[in-house]
């Protein structure tokens, strides 16, 4: 009897600890989010049956049992959209998810057994876990909360390389007409507002990723709204803070910066707020390959957007956005994507590229003491591995089919193991061919890693 | 001295009054609220320029000086697009303007001259005029504020005539399997809210306007969403409700409960309170030549839709809205659009069934001593007025070009000055032609009685 006692205590205690788990999951557009997500939710759902999960603990222990979709708790939110990406996977021929363009969520209960000492198994416990998917462009926003406007503007003037400069041209020629003091009208405004979200948009057309403001890109119902008609102001500089101070409130200048304010506060600070804040676990997800595709000062461009992306999980005690909203992410996970698309002796490669692709963000998260671990993963595989005759030699190589539903087999290059320098872009370059996905046979979706990163982001919570 | 601090003192209190009204415009969606806020915006843009505003009283006396647009005070708000339907109106052929799809806005800054004894004029004036234009769907809504989900749910079952059985029917044999205490899951409740969805949106594209929730038909970022995603559930009745409330969380009525509430509580009460609240004035748009071309089932929902919108507009002390959010309409005026549709001698009849049509809710209006007239007008006049012979006898017409853009000359046929009984629908029926805008000079654009309705919303203020 008493032993018994003990052991419910025990077991009360098991059930009152862990059984919620906020995981969220982002990237820039095109970096994979749908796929990971569709593929994450699948993996779970056959979790038990046939899904091939050997790198999450409590899978190869035997003790997952499975997982349920339950109603999600934030009614107003979008649900992911998994039903859907699911049809599309296995349509004739199969097609990769539609983006998802805002934030979504969706919610599981993960029933496992729990572990006892000398390997025999426990109680059933449950998880509950919440994933969360939102666009990485969200985040390159963050910084803008450190300004005001006219600092902003001069940061964000400094930092246009020549390609960019060149998309910002027709804006920087319709603007350079008009004085700080001036009153511009309405139609003017929304005219050079345009302008400025048009040259936005070209940048991201050619492959550019870091770009502010986030939601000029995506909208939504804020489309035509003033909040989003606003642009950096050039020629302006700290230097001339108290004559712009001093100028009244229908000037180009101080309307630009209400607007700015009011994008601050309305659209910027309530994502961290409302969900930033409530996210325990994060998984950010970068496309290291495509950006290698796209050529130096596009991949110049990917690590600098990183690094602003990664300012939101590096919160020191000082750092800005502890003392805004106090974050409680625990433990980040960094993923480079679409592994499948290179041969298997290039993954190592991949993971140190990303790690250096990361470097600087990487050295200020461990100095704040942010766990985090670097994959490289595919989310849903495309592509089988094969080995070839090459001038007498055996070659690795991938087989699978192409957007256009060839057959493909090929090998698509080395991947560096560090930064590209000016001689690898010249010398060599990298082509990588995109894959559709495999077709459907109702199991688990066919994966590489996707248990690794499982098992770092919630194994720990299925003890 | 005297004299001048007596008027100096008197155009201070003149400054200080009535320098803000917010004017709202509504209507179902093809009431033709688009071209109706263009055409206003563009009247009071070519005020003593070219604009034909004789009914308009400070116009006539020459006192207006023109209107300005000024940057709108809800930076959040989308700017109701004015530039982009002058442009689809300019096009060649001249299209109607993209309707807008959810609530937008645009502020004037009107100039005029204050009026003094013996017709003498006085000093300049201005007057900020906030125009919102937002979906009448929105406010068929107002009704589930009053009830709690079981009562809805037995009304909207209640009201479904047969024609909307018949689209409603696929959810209805789909839902017949689910008992109210069971747990759905979420891929199947999804399933059965969708369908819902669907005959809503079917019932619409068939011409029909009485529809519930409004937001299922525009639901812009909230796509996907839960909250969305609920539906009345057959079977269930008051006699029911002590067994229904004792029923667990997970249980499909108390999922659909749930959401109802959270549809209340952050998606009705949101307008009212952010929005609604604060409108000066209203103007209700109503297509009833279209609702005349529909035939009888669709006349009558026109019908009890308007009376159900009307309610938002009806706070007698005791009403639900008053109680909620004390709005301060007050003065409302209903205007039967695309009256250059039909011929000058059928106008009176047109208002005259635009009165018939909202009997019911005028009396209440006029009781609860709510300011309210009743126009027909054209926003956009696309019909110029003709004589032709018929069987010898000088009949009027209407020469204009169909969307088609081909020249059309005729009699569209006679308004009914009540309500239509069925020998009218028998005998006659009514078929109205669709006119496609006239070309643009770039002047004023040509109407009818916009005078009239602008004179009666806002000639008070500009006195």
């Amino acid at each position: 009897m008493p032993r018994d006692l003990t052991q419910e205590i025990h077991n009360l205690i098991e059930r009152g600890r862990d059984r919620q788990l906020r995981l969220a999951v982002t990237g820039l557009s095109r970096a994979g989010k749908t796929a990971f997500l569709t593929s994450l939710v699948n993996q779970l759902r056959h979790a038990g049956i046939d899904a091939r999960l050997d790198l999450l603990k409590p899978a190869r222990e035997g003790r997952l049992l499975g997982a349920q979709r339950m109603s999600q708790p934030d009614l107003g939110i979008p649900r992911f959209p998994y039903d859907e990406a699911l049809a599309s996977l296995a349509g004739e021929p199969p097609r990769w998810p539609e983006p998802t363009r805002g934030i979504s969520e969706l919610r599981l209960k993960l029933r496992f057994k729990t572990r006892r000492a000398r390997g025999l198994l426990g109680d059933t416990a449950n998880l509950t876990l919440d994933l969360i998917d939102y666009p990485g462009e969200w985040l390159l926003d963050l910084p803008l909360l450190a300004h005001d406007f006219l600092g902003w503007s001069e940061a964000q003037l400094a930092a246009m390389g020549p390609e960019r400069q060149r998309f910002a041209e027709p804006w920087r020629r319709a603007v350079a007409a008009h004085r700080p003091d001036e009153v511009v009208d309405e139609t003017r405004l929304a005219e050079l507002a345009g302008r400025y979200a048009d040259n936005l948009r070209q940048a991201r057309e050619a492959g550019f990723s870091h770009l502010q403001p986030g939601r000029f890109l995506l909208p939504g119902e804020l489309e035509g709204a003033p909040v989003l008609q606003f642009f950096p102001l050039p020629g302006i500089a700290e230097a001339d803070r108290r004559q712009l101070e001093a100028l009244p409130a229908e000037s180009l200048y101080k309307t630009l910066a209400r607007r700015f304010r009011h994008y601050q506060q309305h659209v910027v600070k309530p994502f961290y707020r409302e969900h930033f804040r409530r996210f325990d676990r994060q998984i950010v997800l970068v496309d290291v390959l495509g950006a290698l595709n796209a050529g130096p000062e596009r991949f110049e461009d990917l690590a600098s957007a990183l690094a602003t992306l990664m300012q939101s999980f590096d919160y020191g005690k000082r750092s800005l956005l502890n003392r805004l909203f106090a974050p409680r992410i625990d433990r980040l996970a960094i993923a480079a994507t679409k592994a499948d698309h290179v041969t298997p002796d290039q993954h190592a490669n991949l993971v140190a590229l990303l790690e250096s692709l990361l470097a600087e963000p990487l050295k200020d998260l461990r100095y704040a003491d942010v766990p985090v671990r670097a994959f490289s993963l595919a989310a849903i595989r495309a592509t089988e591995n094969r080995q070839v005759e090459s001038d007498g030699q055996r070659q690795p190589a991938l087989r699978g089919h192409g957007l256009d539903d060839a057959p493909l087999l090929l090998y698509p290059g080395d991947v560096p193991a560090r930064l590209p320098d000016a001689g690898f872009w010249q010398r060599q370059g990298f082509t990588f061919t995109a894959f559709r996905p495999p077709p459907a046979d109702g199991g688990a979706l066919p994966h590489i890693r996707m248990d690794a990163a499982l098992d770092w982001l919630l194994g720990d919570k299925l003890r």
